[in-house]
């Protein structure tokens, strides 16, 4: 699985006022392009592994479908950088109406979506799922200790779907928003219940990533990272709780903390 | 100028096993439409200063413009967050046509453009400009020591405009390319012949930073992290120097090492 995520280059090294002929280990950037019905939808560029999971989880967060099942047919040519998709509807679906600016009618007071098609896929997190602050740092460390290759290559972004005491499924992307892409297909292939899980990642929370975040449908985002302004009025907005800068046992709570719980109710009652 | 990058924010921390109130430095996200002869043309979200050569930077990178005087208007709505241009031209600009996807001739081993306005606007760099080693890493130094900001506030990325010794432009924003843009609007704005100069870059040297860099029109390209595969057949392709890893007094280059030397000629003729 990891073998694809990077290959081995010759380069040049200056080091110690010398350069001299060297290896080095280069993350791999794939460029695929979607086909939705023989229709051109979107060009992206990815890390090339669990791309059925990519380009699902890309479908869904457009709100192009909602289940697995509304594909009817699904290829991929690895060789040309296509996913082939047929939809059961054999609706038209135009990128060009996807990333149309929405309006709000309170501007700069209600929500804060700028693209149309999240307002139909983003919705207010109805999780009541609490972890405790040592769940986060450990959840946390959890992720970072999967992702090994972050270190040997520098630049891929890491993520993962936990419950408040495991990691249920980590994916890895040059791509940030790839790698929550995946978490997604993933979620829709194996039909895991999202409500009550949690998001951690590895990168900025930006508000894409939050938008992202809701349409996945988890009520909890965890990042080593920074929160941009944005991001935390859609966290307030879209009931989801945003904490960053975990590292070193702390970390910021930037919205709903209420889901943040110092000690766990059955540890108090034991 | 940077008074607008972030702004203070009450958030909850948890240290030392206590959750307190406390003030925190967030990072501001804007999300900026721009509008084309009173067509939608594009949604970016982006640091809310230098829109204009933002907006302009974008417009040429994307192929719409080649010259500011192109532009026959140009306002900025900062209220509803809408750049408004009008062009000279009454062409109509669609964004459909700009990302299609570009498929070469022959496929994997010419250019490996995706995307067909790319072709158009990235160019094969001229640039007979060489720097030293040395050079290399004082250049680095000068940009890290402008952006304060991004040690502050974390998640910004910094990219500057130099000449063989020193910096002559230095943007930031929240979104790696959008500081490219700004630099690009900047050398059309002031009108800066750019063969001849470096691109230093804090982030990743993606395949569409690599892009950006050869719209832009420089040689040479220096970034303090990895490049990707694509990044590196790209540089190849278009005749542009990649160095990368630039820190603690090394780095690595990835294509066309011919542009870095050991020693200055003017220093070895003394």
């Amino acid at each position: 699985m990891e073998e694809s995520l990077s290959l081995k280059r010759s380069i040049i090294k200056y080091q110690d006022t010398q350069l001299l002929e060297t290896e080095d280990e280069i993350v791999i950037e794939f460029p695929l392009t979607i086909m939705i019905n023989g229709q051109e939808f979107a060009t992206m560029v990815c890390s090339p592994f669990h791309l059925e999971e990519l380009v699902i989880g890309f479908l869904a967060s457009e709100g192009v479908i909602r289940f697995r099942k509304e594909i009817k047919d699904f290829k991929l040519d690895i060789g040309a950088g296509f996913a082939h998709i047929e939809l059961i509807q054999d609706k038209f679906v135009s990128q060009q109406t996807f990333s149309k600016r929405f309006i709000g009618s309170c501007c700069g007071k209600s929500r804060q979506f700028y693209f149309q098609n999240d307002v139909r896929t983003a919705k207010t997190s109805m999780s009541k799922t609490k972890i405790t602050a040592e769940q986060c740092i450990q959840l946390m460390k959890k992720m970072q200790s999967e992702s090994i290759v972050f270190k040997q290559t520098g630049g891929v972004h890491n993520a993962a779907l936990c419950s408040s005491d495991e990691l249920i499924v980590s994916r890895t992307d040059i791509g940030r928003h790839n790698a929550l892409d995946k978490l997604f297909g993933y979620s829709l292939l194996n039909q895991i219940s999202v409500k009550d899980k949690i998001l951690v990642f590895s990168g900025r929370i930006s508000s894409e990533i939050l938008t992202k975040a809701a349409k996945i449908g988890v009520g909890i985002v965890l990042s080593k990272s920074a929160p941009t302004d944005l991001a935390i009025k859609l966290a307030e907005d879209l009931n989801i709780t945003a904490v960053g800068f975990i590292r070193n046992g702390s970390f910021n709570i930037y919205s709903h903390p209420e889901r943040i719980i110092l000690e766990n109710n059955e540890e108090e009652s034991k």
